[in-house]
C-alpha cells in the first residue's frame, strides 16, 4: 500500500493566530531554540518525514487596523536556515526544509546555503522557493514595492535553473582527496555553470561537493498556471492549501498532467496539500479545544488575519457582508476563502473566525479515526500523495496528532513505524536527482 | 593582570596549505559537520574565547599556474553561517564569529542571520565583515570585477550602519507577551530605521528581538586608512597580520588612537594579530613538525599560494628573486611579504617556502615557553590585546597549542582557567552595544 507523506509545519508557536496566548505555549518559544528542539524531536518520534519553515522578509500587516500590529506574535522569529541548521545537529532522521526568496537574494548566496544544510544534515535539506509578494519585505530591500507577478515567476523560474546548476558543479566521484599524488580533485568531474540569462549572470562553479542525495528537494507552491508550470518542471514536492476534494483533485490532476510534458514521470513529484488536524480522544473534546483557541482571538487579530488576502476590510461593518476582492496580487489566495463566505453566508466577522484556525488551509476537527479517514480518503482518491500537517499551537497540537492519530494511520499500514532510509529523498520516497 | 584573548581559526582543515595531506588530517573534513563538532569543542575545552570562520565567494585561483587548482583544498567547504549554526547547538560557551560579506549580499538578509546565529546560541555571535575583492567572487554575482576599492568601503560603512541599526529595532524590554491582555510588544519600544543612503533603501523594523549582548560582535580586518577609520567607528575587534613587534604596536597605536575622536575607549575596540604556533615539547620537535608540513608542499601549489597576494608569478624562474607588486588591489597585503622577501633575499620558491605556512600571518616555532613569550611581549609591549590562534593543521595542531601552550599561559595568569560569562562580549571583556 503506498504511503501517505507527511510533513510538520514547525513555524513559530503554531499556525493558529492566537497559539501565543493558549495556557501551553511558551510565548517566547519563536525565539527560542529549545522550543524547535522539542518540536524537531517531536516530529522524528512521530516518523514525520520531513519539518517545513515558512518565511517572511519583514513585518507584515503594517496597514491593517491600529492596534492590531502589537498583538501579533509575527515580529520576533529566528531565521529558518540558521535555525535548520542548529537543528541538523539534534536530530537524526527528519528532513529539514526552509523557505526561500528568489526575489531578494543571489542565487550562488541561496545554492551555497541549503546545500551546507544539506550536507550539516547528511542529506536531509529541501528547498521551498517563494517569491515574496509583499509589499512590507520589498521595503526591507530598497524597492517601493514587489516586481509584479510575471515578474516575479520569471525571475524564480531562472534563478531555480541557476541553483540546480551550481548544486550540480561535481560528480558525485569528483573528490580524490589522494594525500599520496597531491590530487584533490578530478578536473574533468568538475562543471562550470557559466550561466547567461536575463536576471542572472553566475559562473560557477560551487566550492561545495555535491549533495548526498543527489540534489536537495526542491519544494513549490504556486496555485497559479505559471506557478504550475514552474512545479512540474522543477519542484520534487508540491505544497497546496485546499478546502474541498474536488478542489484538491482539480490541482492534483492539473499539476500531474504537466510531468510527461517535462519528461518527468506522476511519481516524481509530490503533491501536499495542508492540513490543521484538531485531535480529540472524542469529537466533543476536539470541538472544545478549538473552541477554547478561538476564543483568545482578538477582534484586531481577526481582521488583520484577513488583511493579506482581502486587503484592508476595517471599514467595513464587521457583521456585514464580505466584499469582492479587487488586487489581482491577492487573487490566488483570495479566491478560495472568498469562495467560501459566499457560499457559507459568513459576515467578516464569521469569517475570520472560520478561517483563523487554518488560515486557507484544510481544518479537520474530530477523533483519531475522523483525521485518519479525511487523509486517506484525499489520498485514496488521487488529491493528496502527503499532507503538510499544521499544528494550532506547539507543541501541544503536535502530540495530540503524533499520540492519537499517528498510530491510527500506522494501524492502517499508511504511515512508516520506522525509518528506512537516510536521506529526505529516501524518507519521500523520491529518486537521486541530478541534471 | 589584563588577560590575552584568544580566537581560534576553524577554517577547512588548518591554515596551512598542505594541511589536507598531514597524516592526521581527514582529507574531506571541511565538509563534514563532525570534523568542526571535534574542533569546537576542543575549543571550549581549552577555554578560547572564540573560533573564527573566514570565508571566500568562489572558488578562488583560477588564473594559477596551470595543475594548481585540482591540487587544492579550497574547492569544497560548508558555508560558514550555516556551519555556526549547527555548532551553536554543540557547544556552550565559546564564540561563533562568521565572515560576512558587504558586497554580495542584502543588509536585512546579513542582519537577520547573524542576529539569529546570536539567538540560537545565547549570545555568541560574531560578524567578521569584509568586502570580498577577488574577481572569482564577482563573476559569481553578475559582476566581471569586485567594484574599486573605495566603493567596497563606501558600501561597507554604510552596510555595517544599516545592519546595526536592524539590530537595534528593539529595546531589550519591548516584548510584554502578556497572554492576558493580549498584547505581544510595546510599539513605543519599536524602532522603524527608514535608512535611506547611497547604497542601501531599507525600511526595517528588523522581525527578530535584540541579541542577549546588545549586538553581536562585530570584527574588521581592514588594513587601510578607510579600513582603519571603519574600524575605529564601528568595530568591536580587529583582526592583522602582522610579522614584527613593530610593525604591529605602529598598527595598534594608529586604530587605538582613532578611538577617541568617535567617543570610544581604548577598552571598547580589542586588537588580535594572527598567529600561527607550532608546538613541541621541544625546539627541534617544533622544528620536524614544521619541516614535515613544508615537505608536504606541492611546487604548483607554492606558486598559487602567492597569487592573490603577488599575483600570477609563473613565469618568473622559481629560483630567481620577487618581483615587485603592481596592482594596487593587492596593495595592502602584499606589502608586508614583499618587504620580507626583499629583506630575507628569498627566491620565489624561498619565499612560498617561508610563507607556506603563516600565509602572511606571523609563525611562531617552538615550545610552549616560546609561545606564551611571543605572545606576552606583544600584549605587555600594546602590540596586541589578543590573538587569532590559526592553527596548521586541525584538530591536531590545535591540540598541541591546547595541551602545551594553553597550561603555560594560564600558569601565568594571562588567560583564564574557566569560562566566567554567558556571551561573547562577555568572554571578550566587552561592554554591552547599542545605538
Amino acid at each position: 500500500m503506498k504511503q501517505i507523506k507527511l510533513g510538520l509545519s514547525a513555524w513559530r508557536m503554531g499556525y493558529h493566530i492566537a497559539a501565543w496566548r493558549h495556557p501551553s505555549v511558551q510565548p517566547d518559544g519563536s525565539m527560542d531554540l529549545s522550543h524547535f528542539k522539542a518540536v524537531a524531536q517531536a516530529a522524528e518520534r512521530y516518523r514525520f518525514d520531513l519539518i517545513f519553515m515558512p518565511d517572511e522578509l519583514a513585518i507584515r500587516g503594517e496597514d491593517n487596523p491600529e492596534g492590531a500590529r502589537s498583538r501579533g506574535s509575527h515580529v520576533a522569529e529566528l531565521e529558518p536556515i540558521t535555525l535548520l541548521s542548529a537543528l541538523a545537529a539534534l536530530t537524526q532522521h527528519v528532513g529539514l526544509v526552509s523557505t526561500g526568496s528568489t526575489t531578494y537574494a543571489e542565487p550562488y548566496n541561496t545554492a551555497r546555503q541549503f546545500l551546507s544544510l544539506d550536507h550539516l544534515s547528511n542529506g536531509r535539506a529541501g528547498w521551498n522557493v517563494v517569491t515574496s509578494w509583499g509589499k512590507e519585505d520589498a521595503l526591507n530591500f530598497g524597492h517601493l514595492a514587489a516586481p509584479d507577478y510575471n515578474l516575479r515567476y520569471e525571475r524564480a523560474s531562472e534563478f531555480v535553473d541557476v541553483v540546480r546548476g551550481l548544486w550540480n558543479s561535481w560528480d558525485a566521484d569528483a573528490f580524490l582527496r589522494d594525500k599520496e599524488s597531491g590530487l584533490f580533485f578530478d578536473p574533468q568531474k568538475m562543471h562550470v555553470l557559466d550561466h547567461k540569462g536575463d536576471h542572472f549572470n553566475v559562473r560557477g562553479p560551487l566550492h561545495m561537493a555535491r549533495s548526498p542525495q543527489g540534489e536537495p528537494v526542491i519544494f513549490f507552491a504556486g496555485d497559479s498556471e505559471a506557478g504550475r508550470d514552474v512545479a512540474a518542471r522543477a519542484a520534487d514536492v508540491v505544497f497546496t492549501a485546499k478546502q474541498t476534494l474536488e478542489d484538491a483533485q482539480a490541482f492534483y490532476a492539473s499539476v500531474k498532467g504537466r510531468l510527461a510534458a517535462n519528461g518527468r514521470t506522476e511519481d516524481e513529484l509530490l503533491i501536499m496539500p495542508g492540513l490543521m488536524p484538531i485531535v480529540g480522544r472524542t469529537r466533543e473534546e476536539a470541538e472544545a479545544k478549538h473552541e477554547a483557541l478561538q476564543n483568545l482571538i482578538d477582534p484586531l487579530i481577526g481582521l488583520a488575519s484577513l488583511y493579506d488576502r482581502l486587503g484592508d476590510l476595517s471599514d467595513y461593518d464587521l457583521d456585514g457582508p464580505v466584499p469582492e476582492p479587487k488586487d489581482p496580487a491577492f487573487r490566488s489566495r483570495a479566491e478560495v476563502i472568498y469562495k467560501l463566505a459566499q457560499k457559507e453566508g459568513y459576515t467578516i466577522r464569521q469569517l475570520y473566525m472560520a478561517l483563523a484556525s487554518g488560515r486557507g488551509h484544510r481544518v479537520v476537527i474530530g477523533t483519531a479515526e475522523d483525521v485518519a479517514d479525511a487523509m486517506q480518503e484525499w489520498q485514496e482518491g488521487r488529491a493528496a500523495d502527503g499532507f503538510n500537517i499544521i499544528p494550532t499551537h506547539l507543541p501541544e497540537a503536535l502530540d495530540d496528532f503524533g499520540t492519537l492519530v499517528i498510530p491510527e494511520l500506522q494501524r492502517r499500514g499508511l504511515v512508516r513505524t520506522e525509518y528506512d532510509g537516510t536521506s529526505l529523498r529516501d524518507n519521500l520516497g523520491l529518486p537521486k536527482r541530478g541534471l
